[in-house]
This record gives structure tokens, C-alpha cells and sequence, in this order.
């Protein structure tokens, strides 16, 4: 499996080349504002004194560290800024792979392409376990795909591309897999605030240490580009061992964004995060009740930006895919790119505000 | 070898416990203002569009690379945008060792530890070349260490800690060496704007597709806590495997960051530069003049931050810094953090507008 961006920019090159207007449904990147006490953070950051253009910590800004123990009720030592998930997720998986035996890393199918091909450069062998096609992840079928090759499993709540958001029980049992396997569980809580079902459960809640939970402010703030994440490990020698990695790597994160990400923290009223979680609702609404008239099957999202659909006599490769912006003028990614079990479903990405004509645009190519 | 920051730290700490007044000649540190379009660059991204918040290119910001390959007189394709020169020194490295055969990683003695730190880390052996007393790094030194076990060469000019400016001979001599004896040589050319002798040379005006040159803006605009850094890749296989890296890693590096250093680059004028530089050239004169009175011996830096002293009848370890923070209230590295050496010496960074206060406590203590 190769990871995402190729793929994705494979979509976008070829929706840019169209003669036609196109919905861009590929992209998870959000399109509303970030809050703006994030935008005063930064112009408070460009009158700062000198000093303050310095290293920060490696592991991070100190009362950035502080209000993410605060919220995530863990000691503020277990925090590691970082650079994005994506560090987060590279200094979990990495990390795991090198501390626990085993050939393996384990992964859902579908799967956030970033993990697969992570697990491909550090040499790990991959296994999958298909999801329902209500998106879930059945705690017996990672049970039975776990072995002693297992090293990493990583799993992602509220998940992208399906939209499950694993209840507590499934957590509790991955963490319980990782334990009995003698392997490490990360889960990827990225989409934390985008939870519509009340039912999302942090890996958090199960103490552990044999559980990384890695996150960023990238998707709840929309600022995919400032690169502000955090990993927290309870263990301490994974965690030593991660912020030495961390420390070697990039020996910290960049400070204006780290100090806007805090001020922003500090300074944002609750209904910021309440409002952006409504719309992308809405839109994921907007787009499932097309989808509905279309008669197509879908996973409705209990969390995250994502909608997987397969419709009637349709495929999900690229061709599919690249017929539909032909057709209908709506980009979307093929479930294809995602693993094996949805290879006939679309992902589409709620982040755009012209999903009503996406979802017009698609009843009409479908009817 | 440890890498840097602990023991830094644990100078750092120690003056910080002490009762007396101490002048901090500890960090690299600029204490200086980055430029004021640096500062500008950062508030014209806090009124960006929603969009500039997203995701930028892997590789960095388009108008970032290109100026970085106008300036450096290299083709856009080969610059990755980097997170510091960190990530630069660590795909550079990483890479290498990967790429070509062989155990050992060769450095300098003194060595910039992080080197050290991230060659160990990597399971590479590693192998010293001990500079000379002033700091140069005879080539036919280099060579007699080199061998088929030699999988990286990893070089660094203007040098961190001696200030020594390498001569093009030896530059030529050096990238020779690593096409001998199938390796990768990798130039860390951080300090290039802060060469006081005219004599600089970048390993860029050698073709090679086994030379990688790394550099970043930290110490050229005074903002190490940015993390804008480059590195500079001549050879297809090499720089697709660390553009990979770099995605897999960190996807890519903050955005504001990058917006601010390419808006500083283009309307930074010229006399910034050379201002900054000068201060730095004369502290380093009122430092040496210290030295002089006192009958120490030292590096003469031709470049850097960074003055190596070895006092009479005195040490360079750990108990002789400390005796001198609490002595005289000068703070120091000391040699032995660096290397075997110049284990005698002490390592004292004039990034602090107090270096005469320094010199003349150095003075009244050694009198």
C-alpha cells in the first residue's frame, strides 16, 4: 500500500484538468477559519521580544503542555509536543515497533494510508483486519489476526475514512489485545471534537503501558499546516526513548505555532468548537440525504469529516472515480486507495460548503 | 557520546543555582532580533485567508524553495524545506547510512554532538578525526580514517565549536574522499553567514550525487525556535527516499514559519546581515582580547558563534566550568562535551551583549 498523498494528488491533478466545474470532496483539509484567538496568538508571537524567537523545549512549550494534561487528565509529564499527528503517529509506531517483538504491525482495513506506509519504510510486515461495513472494528477479529508477530496496533477514533467512532468497550479490548500479544496499541484520536454520537471513548480512559494516544489541533482548530500535535505514554521507557527520537528528529517544534495553538486554548469560547462540529454535521446530513434518494449504501459517520458511499452498479477504484468528476463534476477518493474491504465504496470529504450541489450533482448522474 | 542537550542542560542548571551573577556563554542561542520583515511576515499570515492554514506542500512553500534556489544556485527540485536544520541533519544522515554500505559514520573530534547522538541512535558506528589545534580538519586525516566500512561523512562548516572556516581544497578533498570510498558526505552549512574570513566554501560548488549539503535559517535570522531549515539533494534516489522520509515523518514543516522566513528573505535588506555579523565578529574580538591578557591559547574562529579556549594550568571538564561559574561567573561548555580532543578546552558561545563583563571576570579570575 502506498501512502496517501500520492494518490490523493493523482485525484486532485486530474480534477484540476477538467473542463468542468468540480465539487473537491478529496481533501480532509477544513475550509472554515481557524478560532481567532489562534489569529492573536500569532500577533501577539510577532511583537514577542527576542527571546521568545528561540528553541523552545523539545518537548514543547510549557503552558501548551500544561492545558493539554489539563484536558486529557494526564500528568503533564506523559506530554510530547509535536510536530502534527504525523509525528505523533511516527514516534508511536516507530517506537513500539523497535520496543515490542514481533514482525508485524496490525491494522484496520480500511486504513488511513499515512499508517501503512509508515509500517512499509521501518520494515514492518503489515496485516489487516477488515471493518464492518458499518465502519466498526470487531474486537474478536483484531483478537484472531493478533499474534505473537504482532509489535504496533493502530487504530483511529473517530475513524477516517469510515466515520466509526469505537465505543468503549472496543477500546478496552484493544487495549487488552495489546496487552495479551505482548504489543503496543496506538490510537490516532485526531478527530476528537468531531464526535456525533456521544459515544467517543479515549484510549485515555484505560490505563496502560502498552497505549500511546497521539493527536493534533490540526482538525479541530483548522490549521492542518501549523503542525501542532501531541503523543502521550504512560510508559516511561517508550517515552524516553520518544523523546529522544523527537529531540534527534527535530529537536522541537515551531514556536509560533505552538504559541498560537496555546493562546488559542487559553481564549476560545466553547461555542468555537461547538459550531464547527454542527456544520460539518449538517453537511455530512446534506450529503447522506442525496445519498439516500441515490439508494446508495453509506457508512454514516458517528465522527470525523468522511462519508464512504457505494453506489448501485458503481465502482470504487479510480476509474469510478475519475468518471464521477468527469460526469458529475464531484471528486471524491476511491475506496481503493483505502485497502481491500471498501475497494467498491467513495470517500467523500465533508470539507467544502458546496456539498449540496455535490450531492444534486450526484442524484442527477445517478438517477 | 551523549548528544547535546542534556549536558547543556546541565551547565545551564548549574548556573542557574548559583548564587552569584553568571554571563550565559552556554547556548548557541542568538540573543539578538530576527529582522523586522521576519516579524511582518508573521502578521500578514495572521490575516491570511482560512486556506494558508492548511496542509502546505510536503516540501516546503514554492516561493521559500525558489529563493532558497536562487540563492544557493541550485534547481528547485533538489530543495526539501525542512524542519530546522535538524530534520535536515537527520534525513541527510539517516538517509545516507541507508543508502550506502558500511558500519561507520565518520566525524570530527571536537563534533557537534547532535551528530553523535543521532549516529548512535541509528545504530551506526562511529569513527573521530581530530581536528587540528586550530581547528581545521586535515583531509589527509580524513582519509586515513576513511575505509570500506565508511558509510557517511558528516562535516560542518563554519565549524560548530571551533569556528573554523574549511578552505575549497579541502572541501574538494573532502567530497573526493566519500566518492572513493562509496559513501555520502553531508556539509552542515548552518553558520555560512557568519564567515569572518572570506574563505567560505560550500560543498554546493562541488557536483556529487554523494555530497548533501543542510542549512537553516536559525542562526541567519536569529530564529533557532522557528524551525526552518533545508537541505539541498543533487542525487534522484537519495532525495526521493528523504522526500519520502520527510513525509512519513513529519508530512511537513509549520506554515507560518516558512511564510515568514520567504517574506524575510524578500524584503530583508542586506545590511541586516552584515550587521548581525559584525556584532557577533566583534564579540568575538573582545572575547579573544580577554584571552590574550590572560596567556590562554585558543581557536581564532574564522566563523560561528563560538570561541575554544584552553587556560593555563586549567581543564576543560565539567568540575573546571563549574569552577568558573562559580568562581569568575562565566558559564562555558565544556571540551569534553564535544569530543577527546579538545577535552582541555572550553567552549564559550558569544551569543550575549555581555562578553566584556565575561572577558574581564575571566581576566581578574586567571590574573
Amino acid at each position: 500500500m502506498d501512502y496517501e498523498t500520492p494518490q490523493f494528488y493523482r485525484v486532485m491533478q486530474y480534477a484540476a484538468r477538467s473542463d468542468r466545474d468540480v465539487v473537491d470532496m478529496v481533501s480532509g483539509s477544513p475550509d472554515w477559519d481557524p478560532p481567532a484567538a489562534l489569529r492573536d496568538g500569532l500577533r501577539a508571537y510577532a511583537n514577542a521580544p527576542a527571546d521568545d524567537y528561540q528553541y523552545p523545549p523539545s518537548v514543547g512549550l510549557r503552558p501548551l503542555r500544561e492545558e493539554i494534561a489539563r484536558r486529557r487528565g494526564v500528568p503533564v509529564e506523559q506530554v510530547i509536543v509535536t510536530n502534527g499527528a504525523g509525528e505523533a503517529n511516527h514516534l508511536a509506531m516507530t517506537g513500539g515497533f523497535e520496543a515490542f517483538d514481533g514482525s508485524e504491525i496490525l491494522l484496520a482495513d480500511p486504513v488511513y494510508p499515512y499508517y501503512a506506509g509508515r509500517a512499509n519504510f521501518i520494515g514492518a510486515e503489515t496485516r489487516y483486519v477488515a471493518a464492518q461495513t458499518d465502519g466498526q472494528l470487531d474486537p474478536s477479529a483484531l483478537r484472531e489476526a493478533a499474534s505473537e508477530e504482532t509489535s504496533v496496533i493502530v487504530v483511529n477514533s473517530p475513524n477516517n475514512p469510515t466515520g466509526a467512532v469505537y465505543p468503549e468497550s472496543s477500546i478496552r479490548d484493544f487495549v487488552a489485545i495489546a496487552e495479551d500479544y505482548d504489543a503496543l496499541l496506538v490510537c490516532d484520536e485526531v478527530y476528537d471534537h468531531f464526535d456525533y454520537s456521544g459515544k467517543f471513548a479515549s484510549a485515555l480512559d484505560v490505563d496502560s503501558d502498552q497505549r500511546i494516544v497521539t493527536d493534533a489541533f490540526s482538525k479541530t482548530m483548522a490549521v492542518t499546516g501549523l503542525r501542532v500535535g501531541y503523543v502521550i505514554i504512560e510508559g516511561d521507557s517508550l517515552r524516553e526513548r520518544a523523546r529522544t527520537r523527537h529531540m534527534l528528529t527535530n529537536v522541537t517544534g515551531s514556536r509560533p505555532a505552538q504559541y498560537a495553538v496555546a493562546h488559542a486554548l487559553e481564549s476560545t469560547p466553547p461555542r468555537y468548537y461547538t459550531e464547527v462540529r454542527k456544520r460539518v454535521r449538517d453537511r455530512i446530513d446534506r450529503l447522506t440525504d442525496s445519498l439516500d434518494d441515490i439508494g446508495a449504501v453509506y457508512t454514516d459517520p458517528d465522527g470525523g469529516f468522511y462519508v464512504m458511499a457505494r453506489f448501485p452498479e458503481f465502482g470504487g477504484g479510480f476509474d469510478a472515480v475519475y468518471e464521477l468528476i468527469d460526469e458529475a463534476g464531484v471528486a471524491g477518493m476511491p475506496g481503493a486507495a483505502f485497502g481491500e474491504s471498501f475497494e467498491e465504496w467513495i470517500r467523500f470529504a465533508v470539507c467544502t460548503d458546496r456539498v449540496e450541489t455535490a450531492g444534486a450533482r450526484l442524484e442527477a448522474y445517478f438517477e
